[in-house]
Parts: structure tokens; C-alpha cells; sequence
């Protein structure tokens, strides 16, 4: 492997590197002219389920944008399609439960996953990867079991969590109930993702920030750290939530060798929060790639210095790509993030934690 | 002015009462059966521009619920649409403005407000109401001009405000004109309503959650303080947002004699950062109401911990009462407010920050 290709891992485990690699959310996908001429073919979920189309998309963004890491194209929602749950993912809105959960029967409905049986296309296209990839590293991920139980509860997105807050407060069994068998899924299908040879997962936590800290130590956190302690060890877990800012000690105390981090805090807070003995990942607003050249890269700048050259800093942006984000936007930040970091480390300017 | 009347003011002022005073965002309107009545009648628009029907929605949570102040019933979009916006209240949706803001014409198109001319109907619902609530305070509001702007630029509600962002980045010169015009408007209008009788304005930037700390900084917080030093000094004025977690200390340098806090902090947390020579309003989950009576006590008994007898807090929730909320739910959080932080006070309970 590289020095380039080991950026990503090396952050992961907080080793120094060359430079800040950098990914993003959702590189695959939406933005990408050749992904939507792809898209002109086939549905979203018809893309998951060919391995040599979904290992396409998941390479378009390394040739395109030159990022450090791939990540495998998906939907959070395949374990439990895989798993015979009803659901649409419907464009624009994304996904619909036909009989969202509403009591005891429904949660006995949901089933143990068997990866190997029931989602064989995303292992298949991990495989396929890997004798592509290169050394450029293949992330892994799953939903958090919030964030599932908070589709299967409101039946699509929703923009206040009512439904889900409302059963979790008055069936704290069922919610038990519900929790773990989603934790179990994730498990199961993580550990499949890293056997089929994924070298990073992320746990995509996305709407936990619609807690309050003391509901997501009680209703959350247990789970999560199930989770992250079952699947950690083998291979850097990368722990992301959104609006996470006052959520970030405790996202952290459940586990993850690297915390994703939103644009709502400046980095070096978060990073303060979360504690010097992880990784970071994130935080600029992805919205800023809408912004003008000059604008982006002052907005990265400011990111790349609150991480002070550290080792364990991964760029990306605080949530997904945007797809109305201008390809070469994309392009132009990923040389911006690599030279600029690759600069201040050649400069000689001190990164903190590194004895000299 | 009999002492319980006077708990909201006092405590605006961080002046010591009988009890913590409580009131609900939202809490005339949607969740109450009479208010439903009236709305078999009226659209809400329709309501807001006939002031004895406006008064009487107004007073229903007053009579229903007990709570300490009432708010006028009013839309965030009342001052657009009495200057001649063109848009809609769509039931389940929010407000839709049919021409977006888009460039420099659709700013130059805002014209002032001239209250007594442009929205009559409010001030006469005002003046109206101060004759029928007695000793009751009666609270103003306006949205702040972020919050204002996301709607006319985005054109509807947003998940993201990625077309607001993209235009705040893009043309600063514009933003700058079309936040100083909204400004001006803010001001304008809650002048305007505190010479017609309200004894407190609260300023809704419910959306500015969704900026960056450095965002808010420079595309946000300049406007803010011209509105909350133009409007203080004569009433208490409420600063309001949600997601703010991370903003409060410059919406409290902003400006505001209570600073409003969501459920995604502790209040003892966000009352550190805003600082104790302020007060602090919340910050209980709307959803928590949803939730069996012992939970939802037991929740706000942590916020009245939280708060720790200090004078100065207000007890609301982080945002507004859901549709879906029981009444008799909201009566009872009335109650249990009342009886626990009196009883809490008669028990001795050291309140922090008064010399005993």
C-alpha cells in the first residue's frame, strides 16, 4: 500500500500521515453525472442487488473525485429489506414502511438476518471490490438501531420523530425488544461486511440528534454500545450522528475508534468532547459546496486548522453530499484538503499530541 | 397584580416568585378541541384577521390549561403577507411563497411594513386582549429574519435550507438586503405591538439551528442584535431557536433578557453558556408529552432541577405543542410545574444565585 492509499486507515488509528485524507458522505450516488446516467437503468435497489453495477457506482467517485477511501454503495434500509420488510425507497423522499410498527406483533414480525442468505448481493459486491479497490480502503456501514427503529415507528422520514419518541416513552419494553433485535441485525451484518473483506465500517446514527441527552443514555446508548463493542476489534469503527453536538461525550463513551462530527460545533470543541484518545471525522456543512471556490475553501481551512494537525483527523463533510453539489466542487475541495494539510505538515507547523 | 400573575414578569426579570411560571409555545391552537371548532369555520389565516376570533383562540389556553402568560395566535408570516408577499398557509405543510427570492429584484420587491396600515387586525386582537385578560401577561412575537429568509428563499419548509445556504454564500451583498430588510420589518412590527399592549416579544429564529457557530456568526448575528437592541429596554424580550445547542452564547451576545433553550441540553448546561445574568426558557421535549403522566413528570422534574431555584426560569418546552398532544397532558404539566417548584421553595431549597 501507498503512503497515500494508508492515509485513511493510518487516521483511523491516529497514526500521522502525509496528509488529511478526506471522503464523503454519500461520494457515491446522486451527484455524479455517470451515476445518474446509471440510474436512467436501474432503480436504486436494483443497483444494490447487482454486484458488478453497485461496485461501478461505488468506483465512480475514486476515479472522479480522488478520495481516500470507498465507500460501498447502499441504502441503510437492505438488512431489513433483506429481511422481508415491506418498504419503498421512494426518489425524493426516501423510505416508505407499508405497516410501520405499531405493536408487539409487528417487532415479533422482524427476523434475524442471515447475511450470506439474505442480502448475498452486498457481500458479493464487497468481494468484487476488493480485487478492484487497489489499496484504497472499502467502508463498510450499517444504520444505528435509532435511526432504523425511527423509520420502521414513523413509516418515512419525518421531521420531528413524534411516532418514535411517543412509543419509546410509553412501551419501553416493546422499544427494549425492538432495540436489540435491530442491534443484532447490525451486528450480523457488519460482521458479515467485514468478513467478506470490508477494512472500516461506519454506524450511521443520522437522526439521533433529535434526543435529548438523557433520553438517548436510556433509550440509545445501550444499544449502540452493544454494537460497537461486537463488532470493534477487527477492524477502525467510524460512529456518526447528526446534530450530535451535545450527544458527542456519550456517542463516544458507547464506542468507535473515530466519531463523525456535524458542522453544528467547530471541530476542535468536538473533538474536546469527545476525547483525544479517538479519531474525528468530519465537519463541513455540505451545504458550503454550494458555495463559491473561495468560500469552500476558507470554510476547509478553518476545519483543517481546528484540527491542528493532530493525527486522527478525517475530512468529510458533516452529513451526506448534496445532489445538487457541483462535481467539481468535489474535486477541487479533495485537492484543497490534500495539499493544504500536506503543506502545513511540510511547513513544519506543530501538530498537537506529537512530541516533537 | 396578584402574585401568580405576575410570575412570568418576574421572572423575565430574574426577580424570585411564588413559582416557576409555565406557558407552551403553540399552545393556542392545534392540539385544543375548541380551538378545532373554531377551525371548522376559519382558516388560519382567516382567524388572525378577525380579532374577536383571534382573542378567543388566544384565551383558550388561558382558561383550559392554566399556564402564566398568553401568547397572541399569530403565523411567523403575518408581517410578509400584510406587505403583499404572495404565499400560503398549507395545512400540513407550512407556508409556500409562490415567487421564491431568487435574486436581486425579489429583494427590491420587499417593501416596509407600516403596522397600523399593513396589519390592523393584529394590533386590534392586541388591544383587544389586554381588556380581557386581566392580570394575565400577554407575550408578542415575530420570526427572525434568518428564519424568515429560509422560508422565502427555499420557498417552502426545508429539511436541509440547502437553497438558503447556497444563496447566503453566494451573494453576501444580497443577504446583507435582504436580512436588513427583514430586520427593519422585525422591529417595526413588534414596536408596533408593543404600543398596542404586549408586555413581553419573543424574536422565533426557529430554524437557525442549522448554521454553523461561524455561519451564525457572520450571516446571522449582526441582524439579530439590531432587532433585539431596537426592541429591549421597554419589555422582556425572549430569544428563541431550536437545534441551538451551540449557539448560545452568541444568541445571548445577540441579545435577549431570556434566552430560549430545546431539549438537546441540559438547561443547567445551556444556562452556563448563556450566562446567569440572564433568563433561561424550557426545555422540556414536545414529544415527552406524548408519553404516559409518570414519564412526562418525571422529565420535567429534571428541568426544575436543573433550573435549581435560581430565579429566572420560565418552563416551556423546547418547541412547539404537537397536534397529537393529550390537553389534559398539558394541564397537568401546568399543574405539576406549579405544585413541585412552590413546594420546592417552601421546602427551603437552596435557590442558587440568592444570598439567604
Amino acid at each position: 500500500m501507498t503512503e497515500s492509499a494508508g492515509r485513511f486507515l493510518r487516521a483511523c488509528r491516529r497514526q500521522d500521515a502525509d496528509a488529511t485524507p478526506v471522503w464523503f458522505m454519500r461520494q457515491a450516488g446522486r451527484s455524479l453525472p455517470e451515476y445518474r446516467a446509471i440510474r436512467e437503468q436501474y432503480s436504486l435497489l436494483e443497483i444494490c442487488r447487482r454486484p458488478e453495477v453497485c461496485a461501478e457506482v461505488t468506483l465512480q467517485p475514486i476515479r472522479r473525485l480522488g478520495v481516500d477511501a470507498a465507500i460501498l454503495f447502499a441504502d441503510i434500509m437492505i438488512p431489513l429489506i433483506g429481511t422481508g420488510v415491506d418498504l419503498d425507497l421512494v426518489e425524493n423522499v426516501g423510505p416508505v414502511i407499508r405497516h410501520p410498527i405499531r405493536a408487539a406483533a409487528d417487532i415479533a414480525a422482524l427476523r434475524a438476518i442471515e447475511p450470506e442468505q439474505d442480502v448475498p448481493y452486498v457481500l458479493d459486491t464487497i468481494r468484487l471490490l476488493r480485487g478492484e479497490l487497489g489499496g484504497t480502503p472499502l467502508i463498510g456501514f450499517a444504520g444505528a438501531p435509532f435511526t432504523l427503529a425511527a423509520y420502521l415507528v414513523e413509516g418515512k422520514p419525518s421531521r420531528d420523530f413524534i411516532r418514535v419518541k411517543g412509543f419509546m416513552y410509553r412501551e419501553p419494553d416493546l422499544w427494549h425488544d425492538l432495540m436489540t433485535r435491530l442491534s443484532d441485525m447490525v451486528v450480523a451484518y457488519l460482521q458479515a461486511q467485514i468478513a467478506a473483506g470490508v477494512q472500516a465500517v461506519q454506524l450511521f446514527d443520522s437522526w439521533v440528534g433529535a434526543l435529548s441527552p438523557r433520553d438517548y443514555a436510556r433509550y440509545v446508548l445501550p444499544y449502540s454500545r452493544h454494537i460497537l463493542s461486537a463488532v470493534g476489534g477487527n477492524v477502525p469503527v467510524i460512529h456518526f450522528g447528526t446534530n450530535s453536538a451535545t450527544l458527542l461525550d456519550q456517542m463516544a463513551a458507547a464506542g468507535g475508534d473515530v466519531i463523525g462530527v456535524d458542522w453544528r460545533i467547530p471541530l476542535d470543541a468536538a473533538w474536546e468532547r469527545v476525547g483525544t484518545d479517538r479519531a474525528v471525522q468530519g465537519n463541513l456543512d455540505p451545504c458550503v459546496l454550494l458555495a463559491p471556490p473561495a468560500v469552500i475553501e476558507e470554510q476547509a481551512r478553518d476545519v483543517l486548522e481546528r484540527a491542528a494537525g493532530r493525527p486522527g483527523h478525517i475530512f468529510n463533510l458533516g452529513h451526506g453530499v448534496h445532489p445538487e453539489t457541483p462535481v467539481d466542487h468535489l474535486a477541487r475541495l479533495v485537492e484543497f484538503v490534500h495539499t493544504y494539510s500536506a503543506g502545513r505538515r511540510a511547513a513544519g507547523a506543530a501538530p498537537v499530541g506529537v512530541a516533537r
